[in-house]
């Protein structure tokens, strides 16, 4: 149990502007070896240009950033091509001035919103004959309209290309997620002496999430989650009027964004003293949890090839199998985490049987529901980068059983 | 200019749990009508089942609900076909009490997270040979997927085939929109006497995004935008830690969500008397968008065939050309809304030269940006009922030029 409750001075302060421009300069200077590096995947796939449709994958290659809530109505705008020689954004006129305010290595094209219309001229400029499609992305009625705008240029599906590249992560990509976790941290230790019981899941929520974007964040990273009681058992509930409830627990799952990455954290917090089968899971899925963190770290100190997610999964799953009285989680143990929420490397029972990747942060999130009951999840980031020795949780909020005055 | 600034209460309270009850039997009342005449569009365009992923649909035919950040993390979840005699949702453990709940006329299939696994089978029991499916949602990948799971179940592009029957409102719908614009209206009244220069974008977004999720929205419409001097002119800007300025455009554009319909405005403020080049701009754009308005209103009072979306988009441009001094608008004057912010119909240069639906609601925005400078954009829903007779704008916030005090 914790000696004292978490305070916001426990966590360190949200970035200072020159921190911030920092990463903008950061950024700008890794382009052109992402650049590089997409274009070496291209020649490996005998394509000749790369059209990308995937905010996050823009915003990391060109720096053209597309909020979360902007993609729907942003139509063809922010959809780009990669040729061999240069980048092209294309942009109507709602975007135009952003785009060479945020993007200036890259060239805009004014395609307004006729993309199909422009397809053949802009393939054409790249000399592309061959051109990789983000298939997992695009909308197929785009994609057939592409393909009949041109019809001698062959489409080819990429799958998970820049994904890959992305999930592994420079120094000041890790420093801004530790900067979202310290964010988050600080929030919801902020909210710590207003939870009681009688307070609603949706105040609650709403409350945290000012607390976040007030406090550093420009966003969310994803819908807060707040869950009383039985409704703690529901992995993917939304907060709702239900109050706060004496002796069960209190489940929040929330991230915030800064400068473009995200955090990811789950607490179980009990309201007054959780009943002795609560207080038992919550030991069982915090060994669970432990497990995987000394799997990882364990490796990172022997050297050792790192393990892969499936193992790790299928280790912290055991930890609660072991015990042998509740299910374990049916979801998987983890996820990478950056720009997206949910990115690569997986850490799951359907994860590839390949080494984690380094230097890369991803969640740990092990859980145990009881339908109608009640449920624990804890979930923490570990930033994990093996040839310099580091696997280390990025979130500082405490892990331990933590109690609140009821 | 407006003889009182105003204030919340000159705008109708948020709807009671009685009337969002009646709105939530009137969406299942309905249901069946909207099946049967999608099934008529089957039965002409010669498919025996449809295949959906796009989420207003879903909810608009079936009741399941997905929020708007829910789509990214749902997977097939909330996918649905409709056969000749049924509508079968799929979704995976997280999702299947909802769907129980909200979508109770319906049939659910746990197929998991392995659609394509479980797509021969879905569509077999309902003895379909050719399905249309949601080309401009789903994606190529899935789509690709899909096809080789059933190569000879006939995948056939349905485009806009429920978005035509969603532009047509009924009664509860456009209540449900009148709703949503009064809670904004409300909102920016609240805000008013918080506005002064020195404050923030930022600040004032979050103030306005609070006073809207806390006056009877579900959530927003969409991010609110708040540009302060000539960030106004980007008409897609986002809200930066830029101050208001004195003598100078502050523009929001900004809507709200209630019961599953939304609102979208836009008010292009003075803090402190306007430049005069400034005034003269708004007085265009006002000019502009009472061009459209009158055009409606016209064509409704003489029970004349409505216009076609391009001709109104075509008028209120002119008006602004007119004057010769400043360029219009680069987007389109407007755009349906409902379940989504941006729908059909559309009024704009490529709009289809065919009359407008009816009943329908559709916003008017003409505005002028100068680049670096400053932009005017003036934007109210309108409901149009041509056999009622009825051309009513939904918002009611002011629409003259408003000056608050610097």
């Amino acid at each position: 149990m914790t000696a004292h409750l978490p305070i916001p001075a426990d966590f360190a302060n949200a970035p200072d502007a020159r921190t911030r421009a920092r990463w903008l300069d950061a950024d700008r200077a890794h382009r052109p070896n992402r650049l590089g590096r997409l274009r070496e995947v291209m020649a490996r796939e005998g394509v000749d240009a790369y059209f990308g449709v995937r905010a996050e994958h823009m915003r990391w290659l060109t720096g053209f950033t597309l909020g979360p809530g902007e993609k729907a109505s942003a139509g063809h705008s922010g959809e780009f091509l990669i040729g061999p020689d240069g980048v092209t954004i294309v942009a109507d006129s709602r975007y135009t001035i952003q785009v060479r305010r945020e993007a200036p290595d890259a060239t805009l094209d004014e395609v307004g919103y006729d993309l199909p219309g422009a397809w053949a001229r802009l393939v054409a400029a790249t000399g592309a004959r061959r051109v990789a499609v983000e298939a997992a992305a695009i909308t197929h009625a785009d994609w057939a309209r592409l393909q009949a705008a041109a019809p001698d240029v062959e489409l080819v599906a990429a799958d998970g290309w820049v994904d890959a590249m992305r999930a592994v992560k420079t120094p000041d990509e890790v420093e801004r997620i530790a900067a979202a976790c310290a964010v988050a941290d600080r929030a919801l230790a902020a909210l710590v002496p207003e939870i009681r019981s009688g307070v609603t899941e949706h105040e609650l929520a709403l409350r945290l999430e000012w607390l976040i974007r007030t406090g550093g964040a420009e966003c969310l990273a994803f819908d807060v989650a707040c869950l009383a009681g039985p409704e703690a058992a529901l992995p993917h509930g939304s907060p709702g009027d239900r109050p706060v409830l004496a002796n069960a627990a209190l489940l929040f799952d929330f991230g915030a964004q800064v400068a473009g990455y995200r955090s990811d954290m789950t607490r179980t917090l009990f309201v007054g003293e959780p009943t002795a089968r609560d207080a038992a899971l919550y030991g069982i899925v915090a060994t669970s949890q432990q497990t995987a963190i000394d799997m990882i770290t364990a490796a990172v100190g022997d050297g050792r090839t790192m393990p892969d997610g499936r193992a790790v999964d299928v280790a912290a799953r055991a930890a609660i199998d072991t015990d042998g009285r509740w299910p374990a989680y049916g979801h998987g143990l983890g996820h990478g985490i950056g720009l997206a929420t949910h990115e690569e490397p997986r850490l799951s029972r359907t994860a590839p049987e390949t080494p984690l990747p380094s230097p890369t942060v991803f969640s740990i999130e092990p859980g145990i529901y009881i339908e109608g009951e009640t449920g624990v999840r804890i979930e923490d980031l570990m930033h994990l980068d093996a040839l310099a020795g580091v696997a280390a949780l990025l979130t500082q909020f405490p892990r331990e059983l933590t109690v609140l005055p009821g």
